[in-house]
C-alpha cells in the first residue's frame, strides 16, 4: 500500500480514533488510522468498561451497535454505601436511561471490524515519528520511515501524546491525594450492580465482570506498590469498607493486581492550525464516574462536523470552533469526575470539618431525589449529551 | 423580682433564646433568659434576614407569626449571574416553598413582646458571669453580683460564648480565604430579587432592604479595611460583577460599610451535664445561605422536648440525645453553606482547573431542572426540615 496524501490523519486506534475515522467514512470522508500496536493486542488491552447512553445512541446509530445491544449489560442503577448503609440510585428510573457495561477492547474490536468492512485504512505497527505541518513522518511495520502527507492531523494517541505540546496553551492539571488498587478477582458476583462504598478507612469500588471474576478497586496511597497489600489486607478492607446488611464481598482467587493514578488534566485550546487533539490525548480524568471513554467519543462527535465540513467545501468556520464547542463538555465530565471522588474518598489528613462536611453532602444528595437525579444524570451524562446536541 | 431557682436558665435573649423560653412556655415550662444588652440594644441591632420555611412555620404555629406574614416579602426565587447572564432558581416552583425577608431584629420584637404578654422573665441589662453546675453567677443590672440555681442551663449566647470550652470535646473549623465587604446603600431596589454573583473578579450578592435602601456584598479579603474600597472602586466592582443584560446595580449614598469574616465552626458535643449549647454559640456558618438565625431556631425546636420531658417526668432520655438529634441539621447547614460559598466565590490564586471545575459545577447545577431543585431545597432548608420532623 502507498498513502502519499490523506485528507485526514488519525494517530491510534483507541476509542476517540476508530470513532472518528467511522463518523468521517459514512459521510464520505477517507482518513488513515495509524496504530503502533499490532491488532491483536489493541484488542487484548482491557480498559473502560462503561459505556454512556450517548456513546451507545451513537453506535446504534452509525451501525456498530448489534453487539452491544445483545452483550452489553444494561446499567439500571448503582448502590452508593455510607459506612455500611445503602442507598440505589436508580439510573434509569430517574433520567430515563441506562449506561451499559461493555468493555473497550469490544467496543475497539466493533469498530475495527467494521472499518476493515468498510475498507477503511488501519495500519497497525505503524508509529508516528514526527508531525511538521502536513507532513507526518511514520515507522513502517519494517522498521522503514516515509512520510505521508495529510490535510488535517488528529492526535488521538492517548494520554501520553507527545503531539500535546504543539497545541496547548493551558495545560490545567489536578492532583488527588489518593489513587486505586484495582484487583482482578476469580470469585461468583458480590451484587448485580456496582457498590460505590465510602467508609473512614476509605473508598472501595465493587463491580461485576461477569459470573465468575470480579473487578474490585480499594482507594490506597498514590505511592503504595502491591506489596503494601498482602492478600489479608486486602479482604479485610473489602469487607470492611463495602460489607453491608444482605451483602457480603464475595472472595476469590486474586489474578490481577495493579495501582491506577488519579489526575486530572485539560488541554486548551485542542486545535492549532491542522493539528487536532481528540480524547485523552487532550485530556485526562480519574477513573471515578467511568467518564474517559465517552468523553473521547463526545470529542470526535463534535471534532467529525467541522471536519467532514473543511474538506468537502473548504470552509473551516466549524472546525474552528472545536475547542468552544469541545471544552464545555469535557470541563463537565471533569467536574463531575472530581466531584464524585471528592465525595467518596476519605482522604488522608483530612481534618474534622472536611470529613464530616463530605458525608453531610453526600447524605443531602442521598436521601433528596432532586440530589439523587442531579447525580444520576450526571452519570449516564444525560448533560453532557444535551449539550453537544 | 427575686429569682432564687428556675427549672431552665437561658443565657442570651437572641433567636435560639427567645425561640426557646418561648416553646418551654407553650408547654408550661418556665424558664428566665438573662440578656447583657438592653431591650433598646437587642431590637436595634441589624444581622440575619431570611427566615426558612421552617422558620416561619414555627411562628405561626406558635402564634408569633402574624406580623411576619402581614410585613415579611416572600422569596419566592432567587437570580444567580455567571459572568453577567442571569439564571433564575425558583425556589417556590422547584420546593413548593418560600422563605421570607424579615430582619432579625423584628423577629426578636415579636418574640420578646409575646414573651413578656405571657409573663415570661427576660433579665435585660444582666449578664452571666460564671457557672459552676447549677449555680449560675450573674451581675444585675445595678452591678449586683448574686446567684441563680437552675436545673438546666442553656447557653444561647453567640458565637463568643466563654461556655462553649465546658461541654466542647471538639471543635471543627474552616476558614474561608475570602469576606464580605457589606454595604447599606439609599437607592431604589436593583432588582425585586436577590443576585448571588459570580465573576472572575469576586462575588456579589445584590439585596433588597426596601424600596429605598438596599443591602449590597462584595467579595473581599479577609484583611480588608473599608479604607481599601473608596466609593470608585465599589461602584466599578459592582457593576463588573453584578450587571447583567436588563439589570444595573443601582447606585446611591452608601450609610455603612463593614467587612464580615467567613468562618465556619461545630461544635462537638452539644450538651455536658446540665449545659446545653444552641445557636451561634455552638456553631457559625459563612453568610452565604443565610441559615445561621435559622439553624439556631432549628437547634432549640431540638432542644425543646428533651428539656419539657425532663423537667416534667424527669426522664434525660431524649434530652440526652440532643446532641445526636441536633448535628445532622447542623452538618447540612454547615455543608450547604460551604459549597454554595465554594460555588461562588473566585479565590485568589485558584488554578485554571479550580476555576473552570467550579463554573462548570454551577452550570451542572444552574442548567438541570434536578440540580436547581436540589440547591433551591437546600436553600430554603426543606431537607433539614424533613430531618427534624
Ligand atoms: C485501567 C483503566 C481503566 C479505565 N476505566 C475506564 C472506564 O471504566 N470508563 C471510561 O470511560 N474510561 C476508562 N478508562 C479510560 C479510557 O480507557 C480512556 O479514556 C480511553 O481509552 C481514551 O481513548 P483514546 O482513544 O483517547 O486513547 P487510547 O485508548 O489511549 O488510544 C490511543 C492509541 O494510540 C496509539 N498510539 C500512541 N502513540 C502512537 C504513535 N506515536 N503512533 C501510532 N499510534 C500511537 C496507542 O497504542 C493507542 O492504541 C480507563 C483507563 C485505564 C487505563
Ligand atoms: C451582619 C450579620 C448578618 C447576618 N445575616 C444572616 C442572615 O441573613 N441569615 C441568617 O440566618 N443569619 C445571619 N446572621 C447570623 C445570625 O444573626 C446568627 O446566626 C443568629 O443571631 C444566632 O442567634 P443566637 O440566638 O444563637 O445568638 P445571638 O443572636 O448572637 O444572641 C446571643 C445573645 O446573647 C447575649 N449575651 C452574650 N453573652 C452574654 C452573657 N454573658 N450574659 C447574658 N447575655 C449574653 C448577647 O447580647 C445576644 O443578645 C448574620 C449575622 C451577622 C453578624
Amino acid at each position: 500500500m502507498n498513502h502519499n496524501h490523506t485528507p485526514v490523519l488519525i494517530i491510534g486506534a483507541g476509542p476517540a480514533g476508530l470513532t472518528l475515522s467511522h463518523l468521517l467514512h459514512l459521510d464520505g470522508v477517507e482518513s488513515i488510522v495509524l496504530e503502533k500496536r499490532s491488532r491483536e493486542e489493541v484488542e487484548g488491552t482491557i480498559r473502560a468498561g462503561i459505556l454512556e447512553p450517548a456513546t451507545l445512541d451513537l453506535m446504534k446509530r452509525t451501525g456498530v451497535g448489534d453487539r452491544v445491544a445483545r452483550e452489553g449489560i444494561p446499567e439500571e442503577g448503582i448502590e452508593i454505601s455510607v459506612d455500611g448503609n445503602r442507598t440505589r440510585i436508580d439510573l434509569y428510573g430517574l433520567t430515563g436511561k441506562t449506561a451499559a457495561i461493555y468493555p473497550q477492547h469490544e467496543f475497539l474490536k466493533d469498530f475495527i471490524s467494521r472499518r476493515l468492512k468498510d475498507k477503511g485504512t488501519i495500519l497497525f505497527n505503524t508509529t508516528v515519528r514526527d508531525i511538521e505541518g502536513e507532513v507526518v513522518t511514520i515507522e513502517t511495520p519494517a522498521g522503514e520511515i516515509t512520510h505521508i502527507r495529510a490535510d488535517h492531523v488528529v492526535a488521538a494517541d492517548g494520554s501520553a501524546s507527545p503531539w500535546r505540546q504543539k497545541v496547548a496553551e493551558v495545560r490545567a492539571r489536578h492532583e488527588y491525594p489518593y489513587a486505586w488498587f484495582g484487583l482482578l478477582v476469580e470469585a461468583p458476583p458480590t451484587h448485580s450492580e456496582l457498590i460505590y462504598a465510602t467508609h473512614p478507612a476509605g473508598f472501595a469500588l465493587i463491580s461485576k465482570r461477569n459470573e465468575n471474576v470480579q473487578r474490585y478497586y480499594l482507594q490506597c496511597d498514590p505511592n503504595d506498590q502491591p506489596e503494601d497489600w498482602p492478600e489479608e489486607r486486602i479482604w479485610e478492607q473489602l469487607h470492611l469498607r463495602a460489607d453491608s446488611n444482605e451483602i457480603t464481598v464475595s472472595e476469590g482467587n486474586i489474578t490481577e493486581k495493579a495501582v491506577l493514578r488519579f489526575r486530572s488534566a485539560v488541554t486548551e485550546p485542542m486545535q492549532r492550525g491542522n493539528l487536532y487533539l481528540a480524547g485523552d490525548s487532550a485530556h485526562t480524568v480519574p477513573p471515578t464516574g467511568a467518564k474517559g471513554l465517552n468523553l473521547a467519543v463526545a470529542d470526535v462527535e463534535v471534532l467529525a462536523p467541522g471536519l467532514i465540513r473543511a474538506v468537502k467545501t473548504g470552509h473551516t468556520d466549524l472546525l474552528d470552533k472545536y475547542t468552544e464547542f469541545a471544552l464545555p463538555h469535557v470541563w463537565r465530565a471533569q467536574q463531575f469526575s472530581w466531584w464524585m471522588s471528592s465525595l467518596l474518598h476519605a482522604t488522608k489528613g483530612e481534618n474534622h470539618f472536611s470529613a464530616r462536611r463530605r458525608i453531610a453532602q453526600l447524605r443531602s444528595v442521598l436521601d433528596s431525589e432532586a440530589g439523587r437525579r442531579f447525580l444520576a444524570e450526571q452519570y449516564v451524562g444525560t448533560q453532557a449529551k444535551e449539550l453537544t446536541s
